[in-house]
């Protein structure tokens, strides 16, 4: 159904061990849906996961033990975010991020290459690395692959990535062309400056430009890495161009390495790269359109602040298991999400983070069943026809 | 110790009931620290008691059923702020106040007579009522105490409190003299249209005027309502005053009733009244600290958001068992509440709010062993000391 995914490569090992992170691939191939299990010494992660992302060390407005009863079995952190504030010798002397935020499952964290890029006001990017303004209050900050390689030590997480070069959508091919050579060559550093006690991924640039991400890929994969993530995409570029990158890069990375696609999360986005063979994501997309106020749900997402909700005393979705559904109305959401209370706000979290987390789990039960094709059709089916009725109401 | 403590009115019963509220009085006189029992029809109430406020039916960041865990037994809710926002119909609709927001314990609704008199901006008073601007979108009301009264019946609080006059400190003494008026013909006029299901409770107006306030207490304590508030304190008045006014006004009150202090709930404030005769509080004061970094304990709050605590990995409290000390260390919440994550301000209202619960437990205990005089002196003197030495360092 996916170019390539038919090209399983033939004699690979069904589990690869790295210093600190296993990855298990028990159905797939090199693209196509793929069923696997991520083992840390904190415990495992069945893929494909989501990833709940907790940039300061919290998933906002949750604590550990909730985000653990969602159904999550991995967390992100940034580490540009925690370099900036508190600092890495602080999370380094709490004893690691895990014991500073109070969770004990595997964290991956991220190099913040994208924030420096985003958030951040640049002043210059060489070989070297990267000098920006702190977006928090104005300060100057370098950081060079092993400067982050020496933040991500302190923080400790189990999985980490190193400091890639993220540009805008769209961007000229000579500019992401640069992106790719220096990402590549920071990742070559970062690989010789990580400590052994963490699982490094390389990151995959090039923009759009099919034969740039299909070069990256090759030349990252040259290298063996215990990861892979598809960086830069999901900054604005159309659908079909995210999955066309998909389909291009993907049958390009180890068969036996789990594959992280950056920054996306909405429902379809992660059914249609289930679909491409990927195994991990991350995306802060339920938890913020929760706060925003729209709830996630197989019929496609709805607006809790809409007045029709206002004596609409069925929680948000009659089959879902999650605390905001089991003990509250969509009109009581309505009221604290209108009123400004932040427990509407945390409870719609609750929704879509445990929603997603159900999807990708359900997702793993079809690959598992020989479905997933004829469930992908009936889960987008239904989210577009919700969808087009909740526009129409 | 307190004027007035030895004043036992002899032959007055153990516990009086009305039509919804029934109030056992274990230990205690008309004056003096009282051990006693709300009893509802959704549950019992150990007095002395801290209600949390839930405002817009929320008690701000956290779940009922935490609000319930960390020991509170009734909370408070507001009717202006639920007229306005979602509507008493809506509330209704919902089954009442209990089912909208989730919790099947007791309730008491205030009447929002303080949020009219300052929140809103008021248009005019008279016998009738009053009529303000809504502070949520400027759009004029009339809030007669008849109207009040059907509000609360639409929320159906166990408890409801009458539309009542409140004076800003200082204030004239005719204009002190007018509240207590107005607020007793409308406490009346309230007794003839609250709903036969609900427990109305009177309050005592008169500012820091010992005459007015001891009159106010005399003309409603003829009128038998089944508790007592007083009102129009802990608005601004030095604490001797506020102290003087408990001891002037609770020995004319029936004391076989709850007396409700309005709006006290810092720690010392909540052990002098306790010694005075108070059984009930409620007050945004541990909430709000908490969200604004300032966590309480024995040895006086403590600034979170302080720079000594940046590397300080010990609980907030060693021997506190709320669960923001169990899984959090004083870092950690330092770096949350600086970085401004809800999580932090979420875990300071926790610990804040079980402080505050435990507290009145502890003096509840303290008064059932006969050994209260003993434990407010040492509570106050810990509290004291404790708030010079963090204030020095």
């Amino acid at each position: 159904m996916v170019p390539g995914a038919q090209v399983r490569e033939t004699g690979a090992p069904a589990g690869q061990h790295t210093a600190n992170l296993q990855f298990d691939l028990m159905t797939g191939a090199v693209a196509g849906p793929r069923l696997g299990r991520l083992v840390t010494s904190r415990g495992e992660v069945a893929t494909p996961a989501f990833m709940p992302v907790g940039t300061r060390a919290s998933v906002k407005t949750l604590t550990p033990g909730e985000v653990k009863g969602l159904g999550a079995q991995l967390v992100l952190v940034n580490a540009y975010h925690l370099y900036l504030r508190p600092g890495g010798e602080t999370i380094r002397a709490a004893g690691g991020i895990h014991a500073f935020m109070g969770w004990d499952g595997p964290v991956l964290a991220d190099s913040g290459g994208y924030q420096v890029f985003s958030l951040a006001r640049l002043c210059s990017v060489d070989q070297q690395g990267a000098t920006f303004h702190s977006h928090v209050d104005g300060s100057v900050h370098a950081l060079s692959p092993e400067k982050v390689m020496e933040i991500q030590g302190a923080l400790g997480a189990d999985i980490a990535m190193p400091l890639d070069v993220c540009v805008p959508y769209p961007c000229e091919r000579s500019q992401a062309r640069r992106a790719v050579e220096l990402t590549a060559d920071w990742a070559r550093r970062s690989r010789t400056s990580v400590s052994p006690r963490q699982a490094l991924f390389a990151i995959v640039q090039g923009s759009t430009y099919p034969d740039l991400r299909r070069a990256a890929a090759r030349d990252l994969a040259d290298l063996d890495f215990p990861g892979y993530a598809l960086g830069g995409l999901s900054v604005g570029e159309p659908r079909p161009a995210l999955y066309a990158m998909l389909e291009t890069t993907l049958p390009e990375l180890p068969v036996t390495r789990p594959r992280y696609l950056m920054g996306v999360g909405a429902p379809l986005d992660l059914i249609e790269a289930v679909a491409r063979g990927v195994d991990m994501f991350d995306s802060v997309y339920p938890s913020r359109a929760g706060r925003h106020g729209t709830a996630l749900t197989r019929d496609g997402p709805i607006s809790l602040r809409a007045a029709r909700f206002r004596r609409d005393f069925r929680p948000i979705a009659e089959d879902c298991v999650c605390p905001a559904c089991q003990g509250f109305s969509r009109a009581y959401l309505r009221h604290l999400l209108v009123a400004g209370e932040v427990l509407g706000q945390r409870l719609a979290t609750v929704h879509n983070l445990q929603f997603t987390l159900h999807l990708l789990a359900d997702a793993r039960r079809a690959i598992a069943a020989g479905q997933f094709d004829n469930w992908r059709e009936v889960q987008i089916q239904r989210y577009r026809e919700g969808k087009s009725t909740a526009a129409a109401e």
